[in-house]
């Protein structure tokens, strides 16, 4: 059944919507004060992300602040390696680590496909709790890293400048990384699935790193393994169709062969036009975005110029054709964590404002 | 006089060659254990790009080790915005820094444009030594950094993730950093010139950073800038056409439009589709470029195969109307410190090779 406001999934479906909807990518985070108390009572980021109470706790705190059109799973992008075995840990100020990163041929043949509802049970049971504490009034957006990017963290082992290692790999031993990204395809398709059944009402898939690969190189290790992920993935779940995001940051060169991926919308960073992007795949897929984060660092009437210019960047909701066109609002990538809470109130509320103008 | 081996010159001019020339950015540098020796006896980096006789000796030790066809000038990208005294300085591990950066309107007034032939006078004292060390047997390549690319590290203080401080510039006191990118401007533009006439054969801007704008802002802050020091450089000295190369590392979408700043050559990053960028700028600029350096660190036989679907997706020297098409093979970023040299080696004499058996 769809939630009582479901513009965001008309909008991703290509339905005609009164206003453009809006969500943050990262909006439960540290830049609001409810989280930072809540995640000290955790006592640490993973202690957070692996309790279904805490994490369901986090996921409401921008939804109940804000009037934002859709809530998404709080959880870490990398869940799936943690699950197959690598051992996540946090450095404070120096990002996700694993312990047993993945580097020979020996770390490969030993990876296995984890079952979601075991290794990966409180993120199913944070989805169930979420959705009860929704009682349906937004959707949940539930989510996962690309094959590629989980495959980035588990081989250089953390964050890279370079990429160095996973790089090494892929040119002097492609099929190594291939039987790697093939485990990980099949692991988020089920992982996926497994927060569909849950109760999630859209997916999203973060290809945080694809946009650091070399043209061809993306298609053959990136886009090909997301396409395996949308070919396995449910696209239905209790009558409702479940849309699904794809997003690649820097992926804005390729836009037309993610829009041939068979997913319902299309996330854009902030490098990428707008209205070009539209005549590009819109007649394919909704797009989402793509306003630069650090815009939230200006004043009001900034923000407000600045989340008009994208609207108006995408145009009417008919195109000339008069088809219907999807636009989901987003940031360009994840907020910041010194944003003003404050920017954000006045973005959602111009948002919402001026789209619904758009519409008469 | 044009060099003995002019080939870089004619590609960037398109004119026909005999083979595709190659050179790589960063070519002198921690790679190199004889570079490594000559900052050992330097001291630091900055006494070594400082002084004209060391810089000198790196500049030339990749032309010596390999049949490169182009030196490029060995100094820092951040030289002009030292020499308005915001005090350069290194951390070990952690890039460069600025004792002063560039925060309030006080910061901006105080900004003037150094002359080059005086505070700059170690580079173009490099350029004058290079230039004789050479003896005209290939060209020297002069550059500096593009005006928003400098405006980063003087605001930022140095490198950053996530260009918080320039970008609430950007977004909440605009007229500021125009201020700032003028003086920029007009610096660049004068030190380019005074390298052209120390006797730089080619110049190149680096605008590393200009990929972290939003579409808009890039062509507001970092190319209408560019497109300042373009229109105010020298295109001749002493009767030789002194070609342009511009790079905004990141800026794939907008090749059409770094394509009509009047440069000659436009520098492309990885993510590139060679072919697709040859049939979008090919009739108005040559291209340089793009292999991801990271090839490098896989096997002969793997960067033989990787530089030639370089050449083979730029195609032929002529067009399919006749036309010479310009192609300088380069990597689509600076080459890594962790690089074996053996590997540079087989990527040039593979370019030669392979480059002249396309031609016939």
């Amino acid at each position: 059944m769809r939630p009582q406001n479901d513009t965001l999934l008309r909008a991703l479906l290509r339905e005609p919507t009164e206003y453009t909807p809006i969500w943050l990518m990262r909006q439960a985070g540290r830049y609001m004060p409810e989280y930072n108390a809540t995640r000290k009572r955790a006592g640490s980021f993973l202690g957070l992300a692996k309790s279904p109470a805490y994490a369901t706790e986090v996921t409401l705190q921008p939804v109940d602040r804000f009037k934002l059109d859709a809530a998404i799973l709080f959880s870490d992008i990398l869940t799936v390696p943690d699950a197959m075995g690598l051992g996540l840990y946090f450095v404070d100020g120096e990002g996700p680590k694993f312990e047993r990163p993945v580097r020979t041929e020996a770390d490969v043949a030993r990876l296995a496909c984890p079952d979601p509802n075991v290794e990966l049970k409180y993120v199913t049971d944070t989805v169930r709790q979420v959705r009860t504490a929704l009682a349906n009034r937004i959707p949940l957006i539930g989510f996962s890293g690309s094959p590629f990017t989980l495959a980035c963290y588990m081989i250089e082992g953390g964050g890279s400048s370079d990429f160095r290692l996973i790089k090494t790999m892929l040119y002097s031993r492609p099929d190594l990384l291939h039987r790697l990204l093939d485990v990980n395809a099949r692991a988020v398709a089920a992982y996926l699935n497994a927060q569909i059944e849950a109760g999630a009402q859209a997916v999203m898939v973060f290809d945080t790193w694809g946009g650091i690969l070399a043209d061809g190189a993306y298609q053959e290790f990136s886009l090909a393994y997301m396409r395996k992920v949308i070919a396995q993935m449910k696209r239905e779940h209790d009558g409702d169709r479940i849309p699904s995001i794809v997003f690649t940051k820097g992926g804005g060169l390729w836009l037309e062969e993610i829009a041939d991926l068979g997913c319902d919308g299309v996330g854009l960073d902030w490098t990428v036009n707008l209205t070009r992007a539209r005549a590009r795949i819109g007649d394919r897929c909704s797009l989402q975005g793509n306003l630069d984060p650090m815009v939230l660092f200006a004043g009001a009437n900034e923000i407000e110029a600045a989340a008009t210019r994208v609207l108006n960047a995408f145009g009417p909701l008919h195109d000339q054709h008069g088809k219907v066109g999807g636009h989901v609002f987003n940031l360009g990538h994840g907020i910041s964590q010194f944003t003003p809470p404050e920017s954000v109130q006045t973005l959602v509320e111009v948002v919402h404002s001026q789209s619904r103008m758009q519409r008469v």
